[in-house]
């Protein structure tokens, strides 16, 4: 029979993501419900090597469900990647009493994790964290909603600029891998184009499309691009082929870049937060181990952190469907 | 065989919700795209009634995707309730060519399109937009996103003042039927409790759950307060019921108003508005009358007029959980 | 020769307003620059009595800039406004060996101030800070940049509603003495009249006006009211009347309450809050006692404080007239 | 004696400003108020050498008071820069029976506008519009206060990464001659360092300043970087720079680029806006010729343009102290 947990650590590691603050509050909060201890680790995965604890309570996480970034703070660590490192981080747990453990984060947050439960008796259960939307199993990660905002806003303020010119902005945005983020604000934004890592539609499309867009009367315009688009050439490189293809184009390159990690998460990110805080830690008092809490179809679900780390491309065809009869 | 279509009119009615645009937008650009002319109908039904018409083609929408409210206004109609106000309606749209209609808002704009569909030969679909997301059928209606932006944005900056000064505040917020914008946005914003018509919470319940939180340690709180909540008294008059029955509390209303109906739409909200829009337009191509265009699940669904308007209280039970165990 | 300042604490009283934490700071920050130790004072002059103390060095005010409200908390002492109380203050400064206080809030804080600086053997200095910037000897106080972009922010939603309906909107912002919010953030939300307290314009001339707003072709209007405006009726009553004496005008109200008060200050605010705290350190180890340090024409001023507190309407008649030209 | 104006033409050039809109809604209702006709010209200089003119009434220009960049579009225009070009600018200004025309932007607007007005008989206003502030003979230029509002703000979400990671990040804000956005941004967003054209910091001054920081406790870092600084590097080879001379550091650069030009203006930025655009035209009708409309202590001031695009440093020696001291 499993071991009763009266103890559960909670950490967040890799990239900030808007809601992990959330996240963290929910899960202590939880922890407070059913009477269990519950500490916080600073730094992730490094901090739990060395031992970075401190004891959280429900007054702890007081007035941070609004604030960006994670209090607990994160970093990089080299030494978790090495099994070494992983089996000081099981024994500064197993000092400190600890039965289970809460990662936030993304992708290399839970393949640290995966390892950490294979390799030792310890409980762990997943919370997905990236603006990048690009996990497997949860329709949708934290910070991904409040990026999407914060990008519309960026290239609102950036159409006020285009508009009164006339002319045409290349605009980068995150998302090396998947283009759930450049799709979306694109669609949101009012894009006229909008090229994602997912597809090859690359620069000749682009111009084709532009020349769509002049013959139609627009006179300004919003192109789209996510950093790990395809077409073979940086965003800078997109500007000039541009310029060489098509007459009359003002154009202006804008790389919004770490401001889409940032800011205040949204109501939607703090309500999933929330849930997938409280989710996380009945998962672990419920008996589940080794797995991520998700969101699918507004219901928490637990998935294997094996299924979660799959890489695959979900581009939503429907989505595509609807940015190119918008963008008409 | 059902006639071809080849044109199509919109309007917006009712109260306006953020993304009304966004979907004026889409339905245009879709028409567009399916070579099928569009017509833009000012200030709801009542316009309809006075051939108040302007042609819209895809360049008529540019740059309206981020603005509140809605560019084609919206009334209240009392000639369109009576059966001769709907036959003069039913006369503009035949004097125009106009083939099928989209009407954009919440309850009361259904109800009214529904009418006129049975009533006369004309192939109509809705698009729900209403903060309050209270029409069944579809998951969310647009604007709701948004307004639960709006409502945290706006508990964020009031809980400032809270914890600067250890009060307590009651904050009402839109909500007569459903409690879904004070569930969430309560969640959202950290309050200690919320209060909702979907449930007999009531003064007493409060009282003890405030008296709960002052012995765990809180010296500030927020309750979200829905407009069409059962205890019975107004806010004001709550208000002084906790004056009354709790000590050492210094107590604020803050009714927040009309400024959960306007606003920039969030990203969400403009994305939903595009699905939505072109779901309008291809529905009508595809047959569809006297049907919802709603989304469920992620993705494009049609429901009958009928179902959207069956008021049905649809509490989420699991999000009432979360929010008792967060908010502890 | 006046005593070597060694010592300083620091409190903030009276309502909250955004750059309160700004200037705590800069206080905090300049304290460290002059290698003079900085003691934070909890809860306003109540925490002065009780000696609620923290030290402060220039680590404890990280990433506070941004955030609105004081970390320090503020609230109102009856007991201080006795001698006794003031006596009790003084001994808890002598026994930290605190040898200057600063005092960051409106006119209720630097009256308490000025008694103790009169009573006592103690330097001085207040610093402005309330968002209806009605202190005299300022051209500015802290909070009042960031209240008016909070309330052109709301306005600019409930507009949205007001033009897609063709709606009056009466709208009710902060000012019981001051018209000073009303008629920037009215000129700056473009309203069609705006009533203050230092005018008595009163709601007949508000009828007048509408009648020519309407006359001129204006279909939606907005109203701005400051609190304290002198028709003799409130908020309620004055949309009454005008329902009563205007055809065809649908009237909604909107009190715009405490989210004024709150929020991450304005650019301007924490500049301005970060010259009045490094003003206020300096002033202090300059000599100034019993003084405000403001702002006028850009440049960092000395006042006393009891001119500081003197209340006299200053009711900008140039901005007035602007008001009332662009409202045409 | 000089000839009655009765009819006002109104342009925008150069690289649009939050603020702009709401100029020239106050020309507009200034003309409509003084019973002058109102012309708007498209495009600026361009737009008015091919005669793209509209006539502007006090209703043309509702509901813009609040919407960024300008309704009137702004270009560059080389024909203007040839005496041809100004000529011919000059007939259609007759053509259409204008008699005075008031130009908002910035340093190359007023150099056109003062060429014009020296070759031609016609008189000129120019209202400062520019987010740099470089303009002299007026304390503030249009839409400066709304980009540092938008700077701090973008720096605010840059800083919830910093702080979660320890990281540094530099940020290049806009200001090619002038450090104002730089310096008060800087201040507003609690940097730890500031670049700025005036001065001859470099990166050695940065090195050290770096250390003091690191030494001083402090973890995570923002330096802001005026894209005119004179270090002789561009941001990405001074991250290099510091990554070489430093250790530990991981350092991130950030270009906010375009959002700075865009968005809703700020209250201060639309009182401005109106307070200049009233101004110019009674300035026009109280005979003034040539000149700038500009603020100076908060009281409208006439300069000759002339002496407006003198481009002077006036790097305001307190604020850097300011600045200095607070970061500490």
């Amino acid at each position: 029979m499993a071991k009763k947990i009266s103890k559960i650590a909670v950490l967040t590691s890799g990239g900030d993501a808007p809601g992990m603050n959330a996240a963290i509050r929910a899960v202590v909060r939880s922890c407070s419900y059913y009477s269990v201890s519950c500490v916080g680790v600073y730094r992730g995965y490094q901090g739990l090597i060395e031992g970075d604890f401190e004891d959280l309570d429900a007054r702890s996480v007081r007035n941070i469900i609004n604030k960006g970034g994670t209090f607990l703070k994160s970093t990089r660590s080299m030494e978790f990647k090495t099994k070494e490192g992983r089996a000081k981080a099981y024994e500064k747990l197993k000092e400190k009493g600890v039965d289970a453990l809460i990662v936030i984060g993304g992708d290399g947050t839970f393949t640290g994790g995966l390892y950490l439960s294979q390799e030792f008796d310890i409980p762990i259960i997943g919370i997905p964290a990236t603006i990048d939307n690009d996990i497997n199993g949860t329709d949708f990660t934290l910070g991904y909603d409040t990026a999407l905002n914060t990008v519309v806003e960026a290239i609102d303020k950036i159409r006020d600029t285009a508009s009164s010119h006339n002319r045409l902005f290349l605009i980068e945005v995150m998302g090396r891998d998947a283009g759930d983020i450049a799709l979306n604000s694109g669609i949101g934004a009012g894009a006229e184009e909008i090229l994602i890592p997912e597809e090859e539609t690359g620069a000749d499309r682009l111009i084709d499309s532009l020349k769509r867009s002049k013959k139609s009367g627009k006179t300004s315009s919003i192109i789209v691009v996510a950093e790990g688009e395809k077409s073979g050439k940086n965003i800078f490189e997109l500007a000039e082929f541009i310029e060489e293809n098509l007459d009359d184009y003002e154009i202006r390159v804008s790389v919004l870049g770490h401001i889409q990690r940032g800011g205040s998460p949204s109501c939607a990110d703090r309500v999933l937060a929330s849930k997938l805080g409280v989710g996380a830690v009945e998962g672990l008092l419920d008996g589940k181990r080794g797995a991520m809490v998700g969101i699918h179809h507004q219901k928490v679900v637990f998935v294997p952190l094996e299924e979660a780390i799959k890489g695959e491309a979900k581009i939503d065809k429907e989505l595509r469907r609807v940015a190119d009869i918008t963008s008409v």
